[in-house]
């Protein structure tokens, strides 16, 4: 699918935003947290709801507290899209050991997340930015039938539905305009170390962009012909990488509807300001750190990217524009 | 060891390289070669003689062959200080998997190598700028004892001595003013996980700045208070990493020597040329790549890096000087 090249400004709009919403149960080396609220959509969501007003689908059992719901509002999500079903919420397990690039799972219980499709509110089916966070390929494509007009389509995915429906994942990617990998996924998928040949592969699937995260190594940032390395951020600790990822897409679609600006000068931006939100949200458990956090903090770690990447002015002449 | 603040400018120096000379015999997934020129004081040496002269100090056999040296002297090397000794060149010989960030040892015959005692000609020994590569912390110490007046100190080190000798390198980072450890070797040595910490430690053990290489992550250059992140270069064939940290190291203070600039702004482009010339050597097997290299393709590279790392102009206030 091609970003239609007369389109790279698009009005402001809501993102519309699918994935898992879950009650996470995490053991790091700083510390354990039990039943906390967590998920892809809910990172995602909250991480872009500093950037733009957001829309969430997901499923929640009948023991999702008000309180979480209540959060969600707070922050100008619109959680009509959240649909209660009878049973308990989706719970996951894990721990991390020093590595903080790698979860063990301990446990998975599905429960309602396990029959979910995904029903979009008349109200969602105009978005014009959809995130289509890790979830089932089939479930993101049904998602894709029922928007009507979406100028940008971001996916993720992971090596669970790589490994099981691979050709599910490659229809999706015809559909996307551009995907998040993880840099062992994308050398999963595309079967090659090289993960300059893997984002090449990927970018000849379909999406006009492809962009690999790293973890505690930045991430990269492919269109057809250039790529761009965002830096990474130190921290002293990381108290909990749990939803990093989904934060970091969260702020990188979070951003571009802010601006209304696809330009790969622009999805460079974004690709830090993802960087950014990733970065605050790891320093605490759970959704913690993003609950107090400012638009102060956001660009002043903005400018601290900035700070960390510099080494020589560009020439005027805009080559990276 | 502090850098004199009022003499960060210097005149132009010769750069003194001390390390080891070798034969290496290598095996990578894209093929394998025997016998081939290799140590770390030839790695730096060829890579920082596109910048500045070069004096070479080592040890080599009675059966290194005459074309090596004169490999050495086409590039401005100066070779007064290449040891002869009766017996034979040390020889590696070793393989890596398509993790190509990790060197397998297959054997290591030290050979003349393990008697070496670096004896400085008269002519280096007012080098004021000094790369001591990954040999024994009490040989880069006997080093030091022999030059007159450096300005600018610079070692490397391995995993080796970190076990062997903690005592002995931590007495050397008292004595130079950067350091250069990968990873893996900052984080044993400092027992910590996090880069930043690990940083932190070296830089209160004595060096202005510490440069941590990450493979194919990048560079980490930190110095009081401040860090900077040097992308890497993507390849879709590495065809062998051997050398790769030294021919980082040697475009490192090649580049230092050649504009006698030790700002932390310099620091950071040294940074990134060292990059340059590391993402160049590995791309063919020993030496190969840097023996057809031109100025044109390393100026070509630095431009790439900067359009590799750019996301936004960094105000004109200089912050970042």
């Amino acid at each position: 699918m091609m970003l239609n090249s007369s389109a790279t400004a698009l009005e402001p709009s809501p993102v519309l935003i699918v994935g898992s919403v879950a009650f996470d149960s995490v053991e790091t080396p700083l510390g354990r947290e039990e039943n906390v609220l967590g998920g892809a959509a809910v990172y995602a969501s909250v991480s872009a709801s500093f950037f733009a007003p957001v829309q969430i689908v997901g499923v929640v059992g009948t023991d999702f507290p008000k309180e979480h719901v209540e959060f969600l509002r707070a922050r100008g999500i619109d959680t009509e899209g959240l649909q209660v079903a009878e049973g308990k919420t989706f719970r996951w397990s894990g721990y991390y050991d020093y590595d903080l690039n790698q979860a063990h799972t301990r446990q998975t219980d599905l429960n309602v997340f396990a029959d979910f499709h995904p029903r979009l509110p008349e109200s969602y089916r105009d978005a014009r930015i959809v995130f289509l966070a890790n979830i089932d390929p089939d479930l993101q494509l049904e998602v894709l039938e029922q928007v009507r007009d979406p100028r940008l389509v971001v996916c993720d995915t992971m090596n669970f539905w790589i490994e099981r429906k691979p050709e599910r994942l490659r229809e999706v990617l015809r559909r996307v305009n551009l995907v998040f990998m993880n840099d062992a996924e994308a050398r999963q998928f595309c079967g090659t170390f090289s993960l300059l040949r893997a984002a090449r592969d990927l970018l000849a699937m379909g999406p006009d962009g492809v962009i690999i995260k790293k973890g505690e190594h930045g991430a990269l940032l492919f269109t057809k012909g250039k790529h761009f390395s965002a830096p990474s951020y130190l921290l002293e600790q990381v108290a909990d990488p749990t939803g990093a990822g989904d934060t970091f897409a969260g702020g990188f679609v979070g951003y571009l509807a802010y601006t209304g600006d696809l330009s790969e000068a622009n999805l460079r931006k974004a690709t830090v300001y993802g960087s950014v939100m990733a970065s605050f949200n790891i320093q605490d458990f759970s959704l913690n750190r993003l609950r107090t956090l400012t638009q102060e903090e956001i660009a002043a770690r903005y400018e601290e990217f900035k700070e960390i990447a510099f080494f020589e002015a560009i020439s005027a002449s805009g080559e990276t524009a």
